[in-house]
């Protein structure tokens, strides 16, 4: 069940700040945290309450990070642990916590004691819930980011639903990007956080908008076994489908964020193959998506392709230059710009019109490895500037 | 002696694109270069010419980077090293080429050849020959970027003067920083080498504009002895000066680079203290400083030190955020906003007035430790994203 509401959390808004996400039956849970040395209080709490791998519940604001708070910070995102158990009926423990918006501002924790008994009335087991939530958990997000499968395993249909938010940081301040996903899949805990480490490594931490991993990131995985499927186990011949169904959720959220990311007008994906391992090839496409030169020729839909072997060059990868080839492509056409690292001529008039395009596909080859690995993240546009230049009152 | 002119490199351009360096004496030579691993063809021949650690004359392009060029680029750069050994009548190994502007284009040797004599003949030994090479190695620069300093060594005037290009990457493509460096001290090659090393690490390695590092970054020094003092060893009492001296003019130029960055209106110093040692208080700053979040705060002269916390976080460099205090500073006035990880309360209006200079310093103290270092950077812009999303053309 998942419901959501406007508390006031954030004074003058008319939007929704809380959310609440809700199994009546408890789930085998896992997480991935930001790798920041700043972690937000809520991170530290979901953290010791995840230990377990199991959750009721997840609880989340908008509006406030609740980061460099303190112990008084601390102790508010304990409370708002503690509020959600006591109004469910579970254990503490049972319960996660997020909070995304402003950083160095105190949680107003009675704002959400006050209103925790209509957040827990908000919770609805359709889509109105799940759309409550959804925009619950949104700041400065300009469209909505949600996904689901349905897959079999053994025989019986499990169904996979994530949503997310976060693109760039978020105004005023930062706290980016929180995804939620549940799955009634019957699944042990330890398989559910490989899994979902699988997937985040390939999805989320394949995502860039402007390389300011935030104090608040979360990716979170609630699993109540509804499906009645023979529990999965690493070894399960099921597994796999799970996990890749759990990336194509998890990279679908990505791809959302991407495209949404901070004043973006475009999705840019880079896909790099040919490398000598995926790590390489990641190393590689995270580079050219997070230069700020090629992200501005791609608002300029400027093909200026010398941007891209520059940024392959400082990625710390491994790379032969001399084998590297460069194509543009979108949906109006693909166009080679760079074979063996020396220019090919090519119609400026062809590339701009495929740059040009909302979505548009970098695609690096480096020789004949196996590596291969695609990022995305999107163009720097004078909104980007404008919204994160922009004074926080 | 130094020399300029307006070759036609750049067509279109009513600008000077080529410069030349020269010393009559020989001199001991030193140079650092791009790490990025797609190297320009004037940095693989500069490279080969420097190993023996001598050299009469440098000479430099802008309007073409000569990079991602081929076995050509490499030929045209072997070449342009060639016709200006032949033109000074010295050794093809004693002349250093550096070239400055757009990525993938062949470089127009023949141009170069058409104006050699031209360009030997406007070689002279004052203050009009260093302009007129100033102005030739300039591409997108706005401000002229030199710096000179006179010390005493042993008794004699030593001096050491510098010409820089660079800030962000140049319109319409990259191939950024070039400085050349001459000095009439005597020093020996290692000592030379060691020198401008440690000068570099702390001047314009500590430069961030937009994180490209380009693919033809050169920092170049020559040495003729013409002071008279006795040749300075890594063991002489005045190599201290000397390397002080010559950190002195290189931090002054990596300033004026910052401050002259592609679009922007401010110089960012950021400065940290009290850290475990003088890399991570490097790291931190860097992190810091290159933050797009940071930078458009600066921009909207938004006091918003989550973002410094943030970037801190992920700097990769240990730190305790709980002992971690911001302070912003400039002509206007400081102002602390974060005390040991927690916010103090600040008027917001005086923080607007102190952000709202043109040099503004982010002050960081993380301790007790012996670690320091300041960052050179700039804030982003809607100018940043004009010059680097307009068409090449």
């Amino acid at each position: 069940m998942a419901g959501g509401i406007r508390a006031g959390i954030k004074p003058g808004s008319q939007k929704k700040d809380l959310a609440l996400i809700y199994s009546q039956k408890i789930c085998n849970a896992a997480a991935v945290f930001t790798t920041n040395r700043v972690k937000a209080a809520s991170v530290l709490v979901s953290q010791e309450n995840i230990a377990k791998g199991k959750l009721h519940a997840v609880i989340a604001n908008s509006g406030n990070a609740n980061a460099c708070t303190g112990e008084a910070g601390l102790d508010a995102a304990r409370q708002m642990a503690k509020l959600t158990a006591d109004a469910l009926s579970i254990d503490f423990s049972e319960a996660a916590v997020a909070s995304t918006g402003v950083i160095g501002v105190p949680l107003p924790i009675t704002v959400i004691q006050n209103n925790i008994a209509a957040l827990k009335a908000s919770l609805r087991d359709d889509e109105q819930g799940h759309a409550a939530a959804l925009e619950a958990i949104m700041t400065t997000d300009i469209r909505k980011k949600d996904a689901a499968v349905e897959i079999t395993i053994d025989g019986k249909p499990v169904r996979i639903g994530g949503m997310a938010k976060g693109s760039g940081m978020i105004h005023p301040n930062m706290a980016t990007m929180l995804a939620f996903i549940t799955t009634d899949a019957a699944i042990e805990p330890k398989a559910l956080d490989a899994g979902l480490r699988r997937a985040v490594k390939r999805s989320f931490n394949r995502l860039t908008v402007d390389g300011d991993t935030s104090t608040n990131d979360t990716a979170l995985i609630m699993a109540n076994g509804e499906a009645g499927n023979p529990p999965l186990t690493a070894e399960s011949g099921g597994y796999e489908v799970f996990c890749a169904a759990l990336e194509h959720v998890c990279t679908a959220l990505a791809r959302k964020m991407a495209r949404d990311g901070e004043g973006a007008s475009k999705l840019v994906t880079v896909t790099v193959s040919g490398a000598s391992s995926e790590d390489a090839a990641e190393a590689l496409a995270k580079s050219i998506a997070s230069s700020s030169l090629v992200k501005a020729a791609c608002f300029g839909a400027d093909a200026n392709w010398g941007r891209v072997l520059c940024a392959m060059g400082y990625a710390g990868a491994d790379f032969d230059p001399e084998k590297t080839s460069v194509c543009f492509k979108s949906a109006a056409g693909e166009i080679e710009l760079c074979r063996n690292g020396v220019p090919v001529p090519f119609s400026e008039e062809t590339a701009k019109r495929i740059l040009t395009e909302e979505e548009i596909e970098i695609l690096i080859s480096v020789g004949e490895g196996p590596g291969r690995a695609s990022v995305w993240g999107c163009d720097l546009t004078y909104d980007y500037v404008k919204i994160n230049g922009d004074y926080r009152s």
